[in-house]
C-alpha cells in the first residue's frame, strides 16, 4: 500500500498524463473542417466526432458515473449513442449507422469532452487508489483511438475523388533502405507476455513460457519497392501464393495492389495523409491485409513470424530504440548495423502468423471492462510493433494488436521470417 | 416567334424566377447546422449539400457548358461528383456513397452555387430563345429537389435518437376533419395530360383520350386518425389485405405503422420537422408506402383511384383552390361543402393504382435530358396532387410524381375511390 | 340452371378433360430420369416433382378436403409442403428450398397423384354443379404448370455443363421468315377482356371499354436473326437503349445475349430442349426479359404494344388460326399474306408495355382462391399470346400472362409496334 | 529401399485396402433412394453423388491421368465438375451449385467409380513405389468423405419436414454416464505431431516441442444432459458467455439449442440418422459450433483445451482404447476408472481453443496436392479425436480436423479443461 504522499504524487502524474493525452486527441483534429468529423466511409471506420465522444464516454461510464458522487451526465442519450460494444452498459447504437448522425454537432461533442474533463479533474485531484488502473485503461484506450482517428480519417479522405490532404507536408522522406539481412535466433525455451511494472492490457498477460525452434528474422520491414516487385510479377494474379480465403476475398474485391496505391500513366502513386504522392520505394509497405502479407512472404520463399518469435527477438535486442523518461519512444533508425533489427517499434504494424487467442492462464478484467479484449479472440490475427500513427508512449514490446485478416485500412505491413 | 421585346420581357421574368427559386432553395437550409448537410441516412436519400450542388450542376451541365462562351467550371471533378444518373455526361459517383464525402465542404458548395449563379445571370440577360425551355426545366428540377431536401433531411433527423427538430414550430394545427363523402363521376370518354401553355415535364404529354367507367372519389384524404384505426384493427398483421410483395416487404422490415410513428406508454407520437409531436388525428396520413395505402383501401372495402380518374376529377372540379398571379397556389380548405373535393392539391401526395408508364405517343426530350424521366418508367407507381412540402408554384393537375411501391420517406398518403 | 342430364353431360366432359390434362402432365415427364425431378436450379424455378405434387395438392385442397365426404389426405405434411403461396391454407414450405427435399420420392409423388385422381374420379362422377368452376380452375392451373415444367426443366438442364437434352429431336425447322410488315389499326373506342362462355381467369375480367389511338403492329414476332443484329450492333453495351433498372440488372448479371445463347468459335448456338443447336435465325427470339425486349424495340425506333392494342388487334383478325373442336388450337402459319398478323397465338409469349394491374371493376375470386392472381399485381408486366410450350387448349386472346421485367426463363419474346 | 517382394506385398495390402475402402463408401449409400443422392441443402454440404464422384476424381486426377499409360477418362467434363477446389487442375464447378445438377445420374456416377476402380486395379498390381503415398492419400481422402457423406446426408434429411430416417435403428443406447472428473497433467516441455511410421496428413507434421503449463482435462465429453442444463439456464440468451462474433451469429440465426434439437410439448427431441428420437441425456453432445462449446465451457467456469494439451493427454494415456491389427480402433468404454480419460477417440469431435495454423516448420505437399490442407489455415479451429461417424482406421491421436467456428453440421462436441 502506498502512503498518502506517494498517492498524491501518482495522482499528480496521472492528472498530468490525463491532460496531455486528452489534449493530444484534440490536437490531431486541428486540421479538420467540420464536415470531416461527420462521415463514415465504411462500417469498420467511425466518424471522427464519434471517436471524440466515445473516448469521453469511456471515462464517464467506467469512472465518473460509478465513482464521482453527484456526477450529472451531460445527456442521457449519449450512454447508448457512444457505447461501442459494451453489452453490460446497454444496447449500443448500430455501428454501421454512426455516420447517419448529424447531431450532436462537433461543437456539442467538444462540449461533452469539456464536461467530462471538468469532472475528471475534480476526481483526479483526490483519486482513490483503486481507480488508478481504470483511469490508466481509459488513457490507453484514448491512445488507441488516436491511431484510429488517423486511419479512419485517411480512409474517408482517400475514397473522396478530390483526395484531400489532412496535412500539408506529412510524407516522410525515407533515407536509403537498409540492406536486407536475416538475423538468427537460437530459440529454445523462453518467456513472453508483459512483465513490466506499468500498464498492460489484460491480453498481454500472463507472462508464460514458450518453446521456439531456431528461426531467422529480417532486419527490417518489407518496403514499398519490394512489394511493388510482387505486384509487377503478377502476385495478385497467382492463386498458388494465396490462402484459399485470401484468394476469394482478393478476387471479389478486385485487389491489385495495397490499399491507396494507384497507377497513373504507368507510374505508381499512393494516397497519404499529405495527399497523393509518388510511391516512396524506400518506406515500409503499409495498408496490406494479412492475406497480402502472407502471399508476399510465400512468393519470397519465406513466411511471417509468429508473435512469440517476434516478441522474443524484440525482447532480446538491446538496440530497438530508446524509451525516454516521459514514456516517449525513439525508434532505432532504419540505418545501422545490418545484423541488428531495425523498424521493430513505431514504424509499421507487422502481421504475425499467430491467431489472436488467449494466453495460457488468461483472465479478462472483471465487470463491464471484461468486454474490452477477450470477447474478440476469434478470426483475428496478431500484429506487433506499432506504426508511425501509434502514440510513442503507447508502444510496448509485449503489445498485441489484432485485426481480421482482410483488414487493410490500418498501417499494417510485414517483416519476413524463416526457419533455420 | 416572339419579338425581341417580348423575349426581353420573358427573359426578365425568367431571371426573376431564377433568382427567386435559387434563393428559395437556400432559405430552406437556413435552419441547418453544417453537420446536417453532410449525412446520408439511406441510399435513396442524399446529403443536403449534394442537393445544393447537384441542382447547380444541372445548370452548369445543360446550360452553361454548352451555351455560355468562355464558361469555366469551378472544379472539373464536380462533373462526375454531382451527376445524379446521366450516363450521357459520364460515370456518376455512386449514389449510396454520397454521404462518404466530407469535401467539398458546405462553404465550397455554396461557392459553387454562387459561381453558377453568376454565370447564369450573365447568360440570362441575353438568353437565346431556344434555351428558355431548358432553363425552365432546370428551375422545375430545382423545385423538385427543394421537396427532396425536406424529405431527405426529415429522414436523417428522424433516425437520430435525439430526434432533433428542423424548425421550432412547423406542425400545423389541423381544424376539424371534413365529414367523409364520396363524390360521383360519370366517367366516359375524357382527356388527360398537360394542355396548358406553360411548363410541363415530358411525362405529362401528350394529352390523350381515355375512357373511364363511373367512379366515386373521396372528398378528402385519409387522416391519421382513420389510419390509426387500421393499425389498431391489426391491419399490419393481416396478410389477406396486402399485395404479396407488400406483405413480404412489410414483414421483412417489421412495419407496424406508418414511417415516423412511435408508440410510447400507449400514446402515439409522430416525428415531424418540428420534432416529436402527439399524433394529429385530423391531418392527412403521410409517409405510407403504396403497399400500406393499398392495404388500407382494401380494408375499407374501397380501392385507390387510377391516375386518370384522379386527373379527371381534379380537372372537372372548379374549386380545388386558387392559382394566384405569381403562380402560387392556394389550396381549397379542408372544410367546406361536403360534395366537393378538398385537399386535392398541395396537402399530400396521393398514391394511385396506376403504374408509371409512358402515355400513348410519349417522346422523351432529345439529347442528354432524355434521361430525365423516361428511363425510370418501370416498377414505380404514380402519385398525384403535391404535398405540403411541394413548392406552390410547382403544383399542377397533370403532374405525375412517381416512386417505387415500398417508398415511405416522401409525404405520401392516399384518397379512397370506388366503383359506382 | 342446367338440368340433371345436361349436368351429367358436363360432368362427363369435365371428367374426360380431367383425365386428359392430368395424363398430359405425366406424359411431359416421360423422358425424365429420377434425378431430373429433384433439382431446383434457381429460386424462381421448382423441381419437377414439386410441380407434379403441387397440382395434385390444388385439387386436394380446394376440391377434395372441403367437398368429398370422407376424403383422407395421403400425408398431412403435404399440406404445407406443396402449398405454393396460399396464406389462407397455412405457412408454405419456403420456395427457394424446394430443391433441398429428397423426399417424398418421385414414386411417392406419383402415388400422391394417383391417390388424388382416384378421389377426384369418385367426386367427378356426381359433381355438384357449384364445383365445376373450381375443378375447371384446377385444370387450367395444371396446364399452367405444364408449361412451367418445361421452362423449369429447361433451365435446370441448361445450367448443367453437360447440356443434356430433354428430347432427341424437338427443334423445329423453321421455314423462311415472313417479310416484316406493319399492320395498321385505326383504334378508337373498343372493348377488351374475356367475353366468351367458357373458362377465364379472374384477371381477364371484367370486359371493359378502352380508347386506343391509331397504331401499327408488326405482322410477326422478332426473330433470332433480327435480335442477333442487335447483339452484334452492341445493343447490350448501349445504356441509352435501356431502362435505368434494366441497364443496372443487365450489367450486374453480365447479360450479353438472350438466355441460353452461347458463342463458340464465332458461331452462335442456343440451348434448346433438344440440346445445343446452331442458332435458327428464322425462329422467333425467346428467353429475353422485358428489359431486352424494350431495348430492342427502342433500337429499331419502335416500341412494344400495350396489352389493349395487342388484344384489339388479335380480336379483330379473323385468321389467327383455328380453334378445333376439342379445344386444340392450330396457329396460323408464319407464312401467308403479309398484311395479316402471324404468330399471334402459340408461338412465343410477347411482352407488352402494360403493367399487370387490375382491370377496372376487377374482383378476385372469393375465399382462398382469391390469392390466385390478384395479390401479384405489382412490379410485373403482361405478356400475351402463348408460346410453343403452352398447351393448345389453354390459349385465349384475352389471356394475361405476367412476369417480372427481369425474368428470362420463360419462352418470352416480342412483337414490334409503333404509333401511326 | 524395399525389395521387390516387399513391394509386391505392400501393393497387395494397398490393393486390399483400396478395395475395402472404396466398397465401404458404397456400403454407406446402400440405404439411399436415388433422390437422396442429388440434393444439396446448404452450400457447405454436397450431394452424395458428388462425394462418390469426387473421391473417384481424386484418383483419376492425381494417380491415373499422370501415371497410368493409356488411361482414358470416362468424360472430359468430369474434370471440372468434380474438382472440389484445386486451382492447379482448373476452374472447379461452383460449390453452392452442386445441387443444381441432375446429370450425371447416380447410375452414371457409379459407372464412373467402376471405370476408375478398374484402372486403379490395373495400376495397383504393379504400382511404382513412389505412388504409394499418393494412393494412400487418396484412400484417406475417401475416408474423410465417408464421414462427410453421413454429415451431409444427415443435414439434408433433417431439413426435410418429413424427417426421414437413414437407418432403422442406429441410435446407440448409452449406458450410464461416467462421473465427471478432472485428470491432472503436469505439463512442461513435451512433443506433439505425428511420429508414427504410417500415414499422416502434412498438417500433422513436423513433430515439434511445445511447453505446457499444468492443466486438467475432463475424463469424458460433455453430455446432452449437461448441455441441456445450459440451454435451460438461459445460456443462449446470455451475451456475457459468448465471444462477440459468436453472439452475433447465434442471434442472427436464432440458435436456441444445438443443431437438430427440437422441443415438442415441453420434451426435447433430436434428429438422428435413425430419425427423431427423445434426447439421450447420457450421450455426448454433438452438433454444437465452437461458439456454443466455448460459451458452455465459460458458463461452467472452465475452458476448452488447446490442441497441444489434448494431444499430450491422449498420447500419455495408455488406455484410450485399442488399435487392432487391421488398423481398426476399439475405443475405451465410457465406463471405467474415473481417473482415466474416456471417449477421447471415436466418439465425438472435440473443439479445441487452437486455431488451425501451420506447425513450426510445416511444408505442404508439393505439386497440386499442396492445395490439400495448407491453404485453408485461416479462420478455422482445430477439433480432435474423431467421431462415431469417423472410419475407425482413420483415427489417430495426432489427427487435426478443422472447421470454421460457426459450423454445426459435423459431429462436433467438447470436453472441458481448466488450469491447475
Amino acid at each position: 500500500m502506498s502512503t498518502t504522499t506517494e498517492r498524491d504524487c501518482d495522482n499528480a502524474n496521472l492528472l498530468d498524463r490525463y491532460l496531455h493525452i486528452r489534449l493530444a486527441t484534440e490536437r490531431l483534429c486541428a486540421p479538420l473542417v467540420t464536415e470531416d468529423y461527420v462521415v463514415q466511409a465504411m462500417p469498420d471506420a467511425s466518424p471522427i466526432k464519434w471517436h471524440l465522444a466515445h473516448t469521453s464516454w469511456f471515462f464517464e461510464t467506467f469512472v465518473l458515473r460509478p465513482h464521482l458522487v453527484g456526477y450529472m451526465p451531460l445527456h442521457e442519450a449519449y450512454e447508448a449513442l457512444f457505447n461501442s460494444y459494451y453489452n453490460s452498459i446497454g444496447t449500443p447504437f448500430p455501428r454501421p449507422e454512426r455516420g447517419h448522425l448529424s447531431r450532436p454537432t462537433v461543437a456539442e461533442v467538444y462540449a461533452y469532452r469539456a464536461h467530462v474533463d471538468k469532472a475528471m479533474l475534480t476526481l483526479l485531484e483526490r483519486l482513490p487508489e483503486s481507480l488508478g488502473p481504470v483511469v490508466d485503461l481509459g488513457l490507453n484506450h484514448e491512445q488507441q483511438h488516436q491511431e484510429l482517428i488517423l486511419t479512419d480519417l485517411k480512409y474517408a479522405l482517400a475514397v473522396n475523388p478530390l483526395r484531400p490532404a489532412y496535412v500539408e507536408n506529412g510524407a516522410r522522406t525515407e533515407g536509403p533502405t537498409l540492406q536486407l539481412n536475416f538475423v538468427a535466433f537460437a530459440g529454445g525455451l523462453t518467456e513472453m507476455g508483459f512483465d513490466g511494472s506499468g500498464f498492460a492490457f489484460d491480453n498481454e498477460l500472463p507472462r508464460h513460457r514458450v518453446y521456439l525452434r531456431p528461426f531467422q528474422l529480417a532486419n527490417r520491414a518489407v518496403t514499398n519497392g519490394e512489394f511493388l516487385q510482387f505486384v509487377e510479377a503478377g502476385g495478385y494474379q497467382s492463386w498458388e501464393l494465396w490462402l484459399s480465403e485470401g484468394w476469394r476475398v482478393s478476387q471479389e474485391r478486385g485487389w491489385q495492389a495495397p490499399l491507396y496505391w494507384e497507377q497513373h500513366d504507368g507510374a505508381w502513386w499512393r494516397y497519404t495523409l499529405a495527399g497523393m504522392r509518388p510511391l516512396e520505394t524506400q518506406g515500409p509497405v503499409t495498408h496490406v491485409s494479412y492475406y497480402e502479407a502472407d502471399a508476399y512472404a510465400r512468393w519470397r520463399g519465406k513466411r511471417l513470424p509468429t508473435e512469440a518469435e517476434w516478441e522474443h527477438a524484440a525482447a532480446t535486442q538491446p538496440t530497438l530504440g530508446t524509451f525516454l523518461d516521459d514514456g516517449w519512444y525513439e525508434p532505432r533508425p532504419a540505418t545501422g548495423p545490418d545484423n541488428a533489427l531495425a523498424q521493430m517499434l513505431g514504424d509499421v504494424w507487422e502481421w504475425t502468423q499467430s491467431a489472436y487467442l488467449p494466453y495460457p492462464g488468461f483472465h479478462p478484467l472483471s465487470g463491464g471492462l471484461g468486454e474490452y479484449n477477450g470477447k474478440f479472440m476469434m478470426n483475428q490475427m496478431v500484429l506487433r510493433g506499432g506504426s508511425c500513427a501509434t502514440p510513442r508512449s503507447h508502444i510496448r514490446v509485449s503489445y498485441r494488436n489484432f485485426f481480421p485478416p482482410d483488414a487493410r485500412w490500418q498501417f499494417s505491413g510485414l517483416r519476413l521470417a524463416e526457419d533455420c
